[in-house]
């Protein structure tokens, strides 16, 4: 890809419905075939189609790994932590010697051992106020540390310094009735037991912080990770590329790999008005739409095919702009039937002036017929570049 | 797959029908798309279809690989020597330290050239009692020898002992007027030097026993192999797995994954009876119906259509157990019109809660256009693991 890419004036859009692919509800019609997309229709009777498989068979993807393979990373290959993840969801800028774990808010008994993994489900407003205390008062050797809350007990930890590793152990036990585990190194470098170290003291200072402020008596660490050294989006693929999400994960996701983040407008179709204004500056645009995952996760299908209406009722705007090659795509399947992230193929539509259409709507049977079958993620952003002229023959 | 599987109560059954894939036979029809599968096609009208490709690209693949690949491991990666599959196909228990080779009775002539590679076919019964006097007779340094008839002048050699290797040329010179070749190490190491050493007085002791026998004067040695280090399979998939089938091989072949056998009941329905009985103990069942592929290797669609029906009308019993995730599928292809194992799709049938179904019927036509399009058949424990919900979600 690197070889073969080369920097033109053509524009690229990579339109993320998050947690676009579905099942068949109880009509028989997944949420994107029940949904009346006129507009993704006719741009589908002019597109290729085919079902993308964001990780490997019978694997439900994270919005990590999800992501990454649509960015064209082997998301088996890069992966990123729960820590990274929630620094990311928080908007804090990680740099590329941090490492940031994940912190729970939890209960400890007089014996030492946890009661309560959430600390009695602590509302956002006390835990904001822990947050606060902890970072007033607590003080490393050698390292940076802050911690940012997240949402009720839920908060991340990022420590700054030189030398340090991820592979560590969780302290979280996991089940209550147990003791909080040491953090070890899991690979016994030199770096990993010093930032086990760091760690544990980490939970000391804070346990000593936070004595009297039962049930939030206690943190519970895990899911340490630094930043990825993913390979840049500019240099792989000479792309200026822009993020335009509403959510700080995605935003963050999209900062790993290199792309600038645009300050986005309100709601969907503000989002759709920032790609407008920005139409002249980038050549890849990544639009990520968080509402449909959250409609399937809650279960609605009737929500979520409304989440993809409205997409549809923008889409004659996005075509207007003239992109010489769009994707419509998803990072994993999100069925309202299993209310979580699955394994199923997700719809992919590409439109450009280069396609070989073979059906005449936008849904997951319809994709299953598409002229690009059943593939990799990864591949997506070779589809993508070869659409828009953006890759040199390879050989003579 | 080792990270993300949790062993769970939901029940697993991978049901094979040996040679399953076909080719259009004088009426345009396949032996699946001809035999009459009211029950398959109601299932598959509810279930994810695809055509599976066992090895690679045009290879047709012998037994071992093509169930290699079903149990989720690589068959380019762990090969199965064909002395492992005959030792196998006669029922031997394979220790971890055993070398076994396929042994042929075939007549020398005076001048030490082999004149006939399978001793004039010799008669199954005159061949047993070779075997019984070579057993009786041959004894080697430091190893035990065991000799098990096959059939005809086919039989298997197993020698017993430590530092072993299975690096070895054959001593069949593939072509009557030859003489045969002296057993070779392959990669020079120390092991395979003892090894070539201990088959080569093998020989040596054989021609001596076997002196007056003619035509039966000589063995000739080929496809030596040890017991592959596959992964186990309870380890990889937390599965409490079980093997229904009623050759021999078959069950070898699950054995060497680390299924628990099953004493099966007689024919096909007995089979099944077996897997019924046997619900509750386990959370895997590997069921091998093995008369599909003798009937297309005796090039008979009709035959093969029979058993296929016959399969056919167990199904809802099958069906009643209620099985978290079914797959029906082949090990390969055995086109009737070929009369042997090809590398053709074979088609594969996937019922759970939780399918994209999009065709009204099971057949190679109907396969192809169904939701899990062309793939590895490596991936089905992967797709059988993700429908049975015993998968964690890969990355945060």
């Amino acid at each position: 890809m690197r070889e073969l890419s080369v920097s033109t004036d053509s524009k690229i859009v990579l339109l993320v419905l998050d947690g676009l692919g579905g099942l068949p509800n109880e009509d028989g019609r997944t949420e994107l075939e029940a949904a009346n997309t006129p507009n993704l229709d006719a741009l589908a009777s002019r597109s290729d189609l085919g079902l993308s498989r964001p990780v490997a068979a019978g694997v439900s993807p994270g919005s990590g790994p999800g992501h990454l393979a649509l960015f064209g990373y082997d998301p088996l290959k890069y992966e990123v932590g729960r820590g990274v993840l929630s620094a990311l969801g928080v908007g804090f800028e990680l740099g590329e010697n941090d490492l940031a774990a994940r912190v729970n808010f939890a209960t400890k008994d007089d014996s030492g051992r946890i009661s309560d993994r959430r600390a009695g489900r602590i509302a956002t407003d006390r835990a904001a106020k822990l947050v606060d205390l902890l970072n007033q008062n607590l003080r490393l050797d050698g390292v940076e540390v802050f911690v940012v809350h997240e949402k009720e007990y839920r908060a991340v930890a990022i420590f700054r310094g030189t030398g340090l590793s991820d592979a560590l152990s969780d302290s979280d036990p996991q089940r209550v009735g147990l003791a909080p585990l040491p953090v070890q190194s899991t690979n016994g470098g030199i770096e990993a037991e010093k930032s086990a170290e760091l760690a544990n003291t980490f939970i000391e200072e804070a346990d000593s912080i936070l004595a009297d402020y039962h049930p939030a008596n206690t943190v519970l660490l895990r899911g340490f990770g630094m930043h990825p050294a993913l390979p840049d989006f500019d240099e792989v693929y000479k792309l200026r590329a822009a993020a335009i999400a509403s959510y700080p994960m995605y935003k963050g996701l999209a900062r790993l790999a290199g792309m600038e983040i645009l300050e986005e407008g309100e709601g969907i179709a503000g989002e759709f008005e920032t790609l407008k204004e920005n139409w002249g500056s980038y050549d890849f645009f990544f639009v990520h739409v968080k509402a449909a995952d959250a409609a399937g996760e809650d279960g609605d299908p009737v929500r979520k095919a409304t989440v993809i209406e409205e997409i549809d009722d923008l889409i004659p705007d996005l075509l207007d702009l003239d992109p010489a090659a769009l994707a419509v795509t998803g990072d994993h399947a999100t069925p309202a039937k299993m209310k979580s992230h699955s394994w199923h193929g997700v719809p992919f539509l590409l439109s450009s002036e280069y396609t070989l259409p073979s059906a005449e709507s936008f849904g997951e049977r319809a994709c299953i017929a598409g002229s690009l079958g059943t593939f990799p993620a990864q591949e997506i952003m070779g589809f993508l570049m070869g659409h828009a002229l953006k890759l040199n023959r390879y050989g003579a």
